[in-house]
């Protein structure tokens, strides 16, 4: 008891004499100008983004921060993947790379603030050494990942999860992967040799917009990130006997809407009756053969549940799941579920780095909050080998992958600033 | 009282001793063979009918039909609207006819028996009348009406309710209802001065399979059509705020989808909470944007009564949009209706000839049960200029509008004698 008292209150006179001595911080300005700069990169005349992966904008786009990399003293290559990677020497060659970094591509109309933040900042740092003469025990990595909003593509790959079917589906900028990854620079078939593995890599940093209102509505500074949520995803088909509209009594009909409707009630309460930050949606839902003097004879409904527990996914999913059997004998329908593999487990944010991100905030003078992240991210992928923090950043309203998406140019150098920090804390602390 | 009792009595005697003497029944062999020769017109790969109006398949039924009216000894036109319709003389020029008729188009993917039926039988009664010499006091008239399926488009311009927006509509065949009329031999320019008015017409007749599993369930031979109920469409719109369904909190959401589920169940509640054979439908449901990871910012539905009462219709809607508004109050959303044009109001059978045709059916020792018919037909528009009335037959396990409709030989050919019967008996009573 008394020795971790100590070693706390040692810890605390050591980092603030470091913080009151010699802080370092980023160049703000010229951060939120190369932001601004690659937002012109497909900019739409509804003022969002149509940097979609693998997109002459998005092409364009990677050109433009390759360059800023070099600048900053990065020796750039692309991987396989069509990763674009950024290295730095460190002074102990025998230590792994601490890596950082975002993705640049973006949703279709979507904002100009989601990966770039992360990607931008995470040149600025470097820059920021450099500038500063610092050297890195550890080695450093500045990661831009390739196509994040098609699924995590380039993350996936570069932890040797990224299959050959994923490589066939077409990305939203009408290519297959493949073809787009080669477009990139990259090789798909070389892929499967790529893969990073446990111990790897020191540890990876992802810096992000909220997207959501967490951080905004509170007024906080900077989100600890505890980790990505897991996500799953079923679809359910209630199947009844689609019928004449007019001429069939209400008493023997077999209508599978109403079920569903109870189901999507259900969902709501069966979701919230539990403590926790859990969520469950049903954002679509087909009726067939959807015509309006037709009782329908299927509806089909998707239903998702993220939450950084998969048992506690699984443990809802089971009573929604014994309910919908229940509404459908009630209404004497049938309703069978398909489990619809998304890949996405939950990733837990590494708990000595959470610590490190919340102290260098508050070391910055920040307010932090802990938070799970409801989106995806590339930082999910690379938890899979690696030590992994995030850090997120308030997003105007919560707004993400739109137009308005806004995050201010002080909110995006407070992030910058935390990520640079961290880095530095940990270059001392991990081995 | 007692003039009444001598009245009813006489009539029995009458009736029964006619009936004795001198039954006139239709060939039920030929009407069935032409039935199924009929059917070989866009029979498909399933059993089912592609015979949609205007199509090839449509066109050269037309002929086949057309034939047999001849034979019969009608003497056929075409109208404007592309209606056939076959004349034979009465002893009273002064007198207006009775007609009767249905349609022998279907609904894709259809069945053979829907319209085929009261098409065919109103011919098979006039071939009876020719091979019996009988000569009716009123003329006669059979009616082939002109795409059916796609609206009552031949009866509504029969009867000057067709305007110029509906001929632009697409029909199933892929041309305009004003090209389709083309095709047929008519001359929708000339549509408007086709219009027949009140008192053109003694009576209109359509015998029709039932749509419907009430006499079948029943065991009943001949079901004595109340009327055509009235048929009134509405779209609601719930609208909410889109947003992600894994960074947006349960509680800080706008889900359109929730009040919808509850509007749902409340139409079925509401519905069957009153007395009657009202019958209420969601049978359509969409979600935008319509993505499982996506809250939806808007969910649209269908709402669509029927009843032969437009009063109780509207009482009903007028009960569900105040629960709506409600509903979309409780989860933070808003909701609006749209009402759809169907141009469906309820068509009452005529009480004197629903009186003939029960008459004629026990007759013939048939057994009877009075209904409404929830589906659309020809006879509903006629309703609008003529005394009407329709007969219905038992229609196997209450299917329609698919391959296996069925209504066997002896079912037809009782409707075509209930046909027949009321005719005679109508031309003996109306002046």
């Amino acid at each position: 008891m008394k020795k971790a008292l100590l070693y706390t209150l040692s810890i605390y006179f050591i980092s603030a004499t470091v913080s009151l001595a010699q802080e370092i911080l980023v160049n703000s300005d010229r951060l939120h100008q190369h932001l601004m700069h690659l937002s012109n990169y497909g900019k739409n005349d509804a003022q969002g983004s149509d940097r979609v992966a693998f997109s002459t904008h998005d092409m364009a786009a990677r050109e433009y921060v390759q360059g800023l990399m070099r600048e900053a003293g990065l020796e750039v290559k692309v991987d396989f993947a069509g990763n674009i990677i950024g290295k730095r020497t460190g002074r102990n060659p025998d230590l792994k790379p601490i890596a950082f970094g975002s993705h640049i591509d973006e949703v279709p109309n979507g904002g100009h603030y989601d990966g770039p933040v992360g990607s931008l900042s995470a040149i600025e740092v470097i820059q920021t050494l450099q500038e500063q003469n610092i050297e890195t025990q550890h080695p450093l990595e500045v990661i831009i990942f390739a196509n994040e909003e098609g699924g995590v593509i380039g993350s996936r790959a570069m932890v040797g999860q990224l299959n050959e079917e994923a490589l066939k589906v077409v990305s939203n900028a009408g290519v297959s992967q493949a073809e787009g990854i080669s477009q990139l620079g990259g090789n798909p078939d070389k892929i499967p040799e790529m893969a990073r593995k446990q111990g790897d890599l020191a540890a990876f940093l992802e810096l992000h917009i909220e997207q959501g209102a967490n951080l905004y509505n509170e007024e906080i500074d900077i989100g600890v990130v505890e980790g990505i949520v897991a996500i799953e995803w079923w679809e359910f088909t209630f199947k009844g006997k689609a019928n004449h509209a007019g001429t069939t009594p209400m008493n023997l009909r077999k209508d599978p809407m109403l079920p569903a409707a109870k189901f999507i009630l259900e969902v709501n309460e069966t979701i919230r009756a539990e403590e926790g930050r859990q969520v469950g949606t049903v954002g679509k839902i087909e009726a067939s053969p959807g015509a309006g003097n037709v009782i329908p004879g299927e509806v089909k409904l998707s239903l998702e549940i993220r939450d950084l527990s998969s048992e506690k996914i699984w443990s809802l999913y089971e009573s929604l799941e014994s309910q919908a059997e229940e509404f459908a004998e009630e209404f004497g329908v049938e309703v069978s579920v398909k489990h619809i593999e998304v890949a996405s487990k939950p990733a837990i944010a590494n708990e000595s780095i959470r610590q490190i991100i919340k102290e260098s905030a508050e070391e910055l003078g920040l307010t932090t909050m802990s938070l799970p992240s409801g989106a995806g991210h590339d930082a999910q992928e690379m938890a899979r080998i690696a030590p992994m923090g995030m850090i997120f950043i308030p997003s105007k309203d919560g707004i993400s992958h739109a137009p308005d998406e806004y995050s201010s140019k002080e909110e995006i150098a407070n992030g910058a600033n935390v990520l640079l920090k961290t880095i530095l804390t940990l270059d001392k602390k991990l081995n």
